[in-house]
C-alpha cells in the first residue's frame, strides 16, 4: 500500500483553487510519480460563497489557524500579506511540526530568517516554488539544479505586471494611466498597483532570490526600488529611437563579499538576454563560475502557473526531497556587507524638461561636465509644449551617487521645468 | 561530525577534469549545502599522461571496471559511448549497489529502460543531468519542478554544434562545409562530425526528454531524424528574406496515447521561442496544462556546464534526493503507440533545383496541386548555373506522407536538376 500524505489550503483565491484542483485531478498521476497517495482534506478561507472550485469534498474551517490541529501534514499557505495571519499560521504550523508551502514572497522577504530557523528547529520543510516566478521552477533550479555552482550575478523580469505594461506602452504606443487601466480591467494588475508598479513586489522575489544564490540572510531593506510609474510614452519612444526596450529589472550581484540588490527599469538592447521577453512572462537570468549563463522564462504569475509551482513543493515532500531554506542552514549563512545603491556604476537615460531658452541646454552639459558625466547620446525633442522641451540623454558609465548630485544640481537650475526623470 | 560521500570518476577527458576540478575547489561549499562532505577518491582513464587536471592526489586505475570494487559511494562516467566498456561499467556498478551519474545520452537512448530497471532493483540512483544540455537543470525540472503538470510538448534546440554552424551561417552567409570547417577548428565540432550534424545527438537527447515528460519507456528506433547537412546558403538567405531563421529542433508531442518524436530543420519565425538563442546555446520549451510555457535556455556543452550538471547529480544523491531515472518507475510505464513521422502534419520548405524551361515551373506547381498541397510563398531565383534555376516554396499544412509522396513525384520530372530539399 502507498504512504499517504494529507493536505490543508488556506486561502481558497485564484491559486488556492488552483491548488485543489490540481490535486484533485492529479492524484493517480501524483502517486505514480512520487509513490505517495497525495490529498487535500482540510480547507479554510474567508466565505464558504464563490470559491472557484468543489469545496463539499473537504472539512471546512472558518479560522485558518484551526488547520493546524487538523490531520494534514502540510499546511498550504495562499492568504497573502506580509505579516498578520498568514505569518501567525506558518509560525504556529512550522512549531506544530507540519511542512509549510506557501506563496508569500513579501513575507518572506520580511521574515524569512525567522521562519527559516523555525523549520530547521522542527525539522521540517518550508517550501516556496511559488513565491517567485510560478512557471518557472527558479528556486528549485538555484537550490539543487545549479547547486555545483558559485553565483555571480542573478538578474531578470520578476514582475509580470510591470513586463505586461511596458510592452504594451512598446506595442500601441498609449500612455502608461491608460494602459494600467485597460491592465486592471483584465485583471492583470490590482486595485492599488502600488506593489507591482512600484517595483516592491520584485524587490520581494529578488531579495529572496539573492539570498538563495549567495548565501546570505534574507535582507528586504538593502533592496533598493525603483518602480515604473515615471515612464511615460515619450521614454519609450525616445528609447526605442536609440535601440532600446525598458524593462523593470530586478539585480542582484556579489562582489567579493559585497552584495547589491537593487530593482529599477533598464534600458535594454534587443540582443540582451530578457529583452525578447514579452507580456506577463518573467525571466530570471543566473551568471555562475560553472554553468555560465542559465536562462529560465515563464509565467509570473496566474491561477495554473502558481498552482503548479505549490504542487511541485508538494510532491517534493512527497518524495522526501529536503533542502535548506535558503539553500545553505541559517546558521552557515555569513552576514554580507550589503552595498548601497550609491556605489552602483553603470550608464544612465535622463529625460529633463528644460525651457525653451539660449543657455539652457549649455548649463546642462556644463553641470553634467562638472560632475565628470560623459554624455553618449543627446536627443533635443521639437517644442513641447508653449515654452519647454524635452531632452533625452544617455550616459558613459559613472556612479549613481554622482548622478544623484547631476540631478539635484540640474533639478535646482532655473530652466528645468520638470523634476528630471 | 559530517557525512562523507566517496566518487570515483571514470574517464578524465574534458569533462571528467571538469567534475574532478569543481569538487576539489568547492568541497566546503558543498558541505554547507548538503551537510556532506564529498570528495573524488578514485579515477581512471586512458592514459595518465595529458590530464587537464592535477590527477596526483586520487587512486588511479587503468582498468575503469576496477572502480567498481573501489570504496567509491557514487561512479560517474564520462567514458562515452552508447555500449562498449561504459555500459559493463554502469551495469556493473549499478549491480554492486553503487550509485551512478553519467553524461551519456547515446547510451542511455539505447539502453535507457535496462539501465533504469537496474537501478531501481538495486535501490540506488542513475542520474544524467548532464546528458541533456548542461547547463540547463532540465532532467530536474521536468522530474521535480514541473511534475505537477501532464506536458503536452517539448522542443527546442538540443545540438549546440547545430545551432552555432546555423547561427554563423546567417551572420556571415558562410556555406555549410566552411563553417564546419572553422567549427572544427575552433573545437565546437568533432573530426567525424556525423553524430552532430546527422541529427542523431539530438535525437538521442530528445528520446530521453520524451519518455520523461510522458511516461513512456526509452524508444529512439520510434524517433525519426534529419539533420542539418543539406542547408546551404541559399536556403538561410531565402529562409531570411521570408522573414525565418533555421534552427534544428527535436520535438516530441502527445495527443491522446500516441507519442511523436522527430527532430529536424525548422523555418523560425523571430518572435518564437528558440529564435533568439544562438551560437553553442541550448534551448529547451516545455507545453504544460498548468505551468503553460517554460522556456530554459543555457550552454549545451562544454567543460564547465557539464561538470556543472554532474556535480548537481552528486550533490543530490549527497542530500538523499532520488526520484524515478524517468519520473516514475519503469513497471509504472504504459508503452506508448509511437506515430510515425508520416503522421505529421505541418507547413514545410522545399528548395528545388529545375532546368531553366518553360513548363518546367507550371509541372511542379500542378504536381502539388495534384496532392492537394497549397503554396504559400514562392520564391524563384535567377538563373543559378547554365540552365537551372532555384525554386523556393514554403506550403501550407500538409502531412509529410502526402508531401514525401509529391517530392517523390517532383524528383522525377524531367526538369529536376538536383534531389529536393
Amino acid at each position: 500500500m502507498s504512504k499517504a500524505l494529507k493536505v490543508a489550503v488556506a486561502g481558497v483565491g485564484t491559486v488556492g483553487a488552483g491548488v485543489i484542483q490540481n490535486i484533485y485531478d492529479k492524484s493517480d498521476l501524483f502517486e505514480q510519480r512520487t509513490g505517495v497517495k497525495i490529498s487535500v482534506t482540510d480547507i479554510s478561507s474567508r466565505t464558504k460563497a464563490g470559491r472557484a472550485v468543489d469545496i463539499s469534498p473537504y472539512r471546512w474551517h472558518d479560522n485558518p489557524l484551526d488547520l493546524v490541529s487538523s490531520e494534514a501534514d502540510i499546511i498550504v499557505e495562499t492568504i497573502g500579506g506580509e505579516a498578520g495571519i498568514a505569518l501567525d499560521l506558518i509560525t504556529k504550523a512550522l512549531k506544530a511540526g507540519k511542512h509549510v508551502v506557501t506563496a508569500n514572497k513579501a513575507l518572506l522577504a520580511m521574515h524569512g530568517n525567522d521562519v527559516a530557523k523555525l523549520a530547521e528547529e522542527n525539522n521540517v520543510s518550508l517550501n516556496y516554488e511559488a513565491a517567485v516566478a510560478g512557471g518557472i521552477p527558479i528556486i528549485k533550479a538555484l537550490k539543487e539544479g545549479l547547486s555545483a555552482n558559485t553565483h555571480q550575478r542573478l538578474y531578470g523580469i520578476l514582475n509580470g505586471t510591470c513586463n505586461y505594461i511596458l510592452t504594451k506602452m512598446q506595442e500601441t504606443g498609449g500612455s502608461f494611466d491608460n494602459i494600467l487601466k485597460e491592465a486592471q480591467d483584465l485583471g492583470y494588475a490590482e486595485a492599488d498597483p502600488t506593489l507591482d508598479i512600484g517595483g516592491f513586489d520584485a524587490a520581494h522575489k529578488l531579495t529572496l532570490l539573492s539570498s538563495l544564490a549567495f548565501g546570505v540572510p534574507v535582507n528586504y531593506a538593502a533592496t533598493s526600488v525603483e518602480g515604473i510609474e515615471h515612464i511615460t510614452a515619450l521614454d519609450i519612444a525616445y528609447a526605442d529611437r536609440l535601440g532600446y526596450c525598458i524593462k523593470l529589472f530586478g539585480l542582484a550581484s556579489r562582489a567579493g563579499s559585497s552584495i547589491m540588490q537593487r530593482v529599477h527599469p533598464v534600458l535594454l538592447p534587443p540582443n540582451m538576454h530578457g529583452a525578447s521577453v514579452s507580456g506577463a512572462y518573467n525571466a530570471v537570468i543566473v551568471q555562475s563560475d560553472y554553468a555560465e549563463d542559465s536562462v529560465l522564462v515563464g509565467c509570473g504569475a496566474g491561477r495554473t502557473p502558481t498552482a503548479s509551482a505549490v504542487v511541485a513543493d508538494i510532491l517534493d515532500i512527497a518524495r522526501g526531497i529536503k533542502t535548506p531554506v535558503f539553500g545553505i542552514p541559517t546558521d552557515k549563512m555569513v552576514d554580507a556587507d550589503f552595498a548601497p545603491l550609491d556605489a552602483h556604476h553603470g550608464r544612465y537615460y535622463l529625460r529633463l524638461c528644460l525651457q525653451d531658452k539660449a543657455g539652457a541646454m549649455s548649463k546642462v552639459t556644463s553641470l553634467l561636465a562638472e560632475h565628470d558625466i560623459s554624455v553618449e547620446n543627446l536627443i533635443q525633442k521639437d517644442q513641447n509644449t508653449e515654452n519647454s522641451r524635452h531632452v533625452i540623454i544617455t550616459t558613459h558609465d559613472t556612479s549613481e551617487k554622482t548622478m544623484q548630485k547631476a540631478l539635484k544640481d540640474i533639478d535646482a537650475i532655473d530652466y528645468s521645468v520638470a523634476k528630471p526623470v
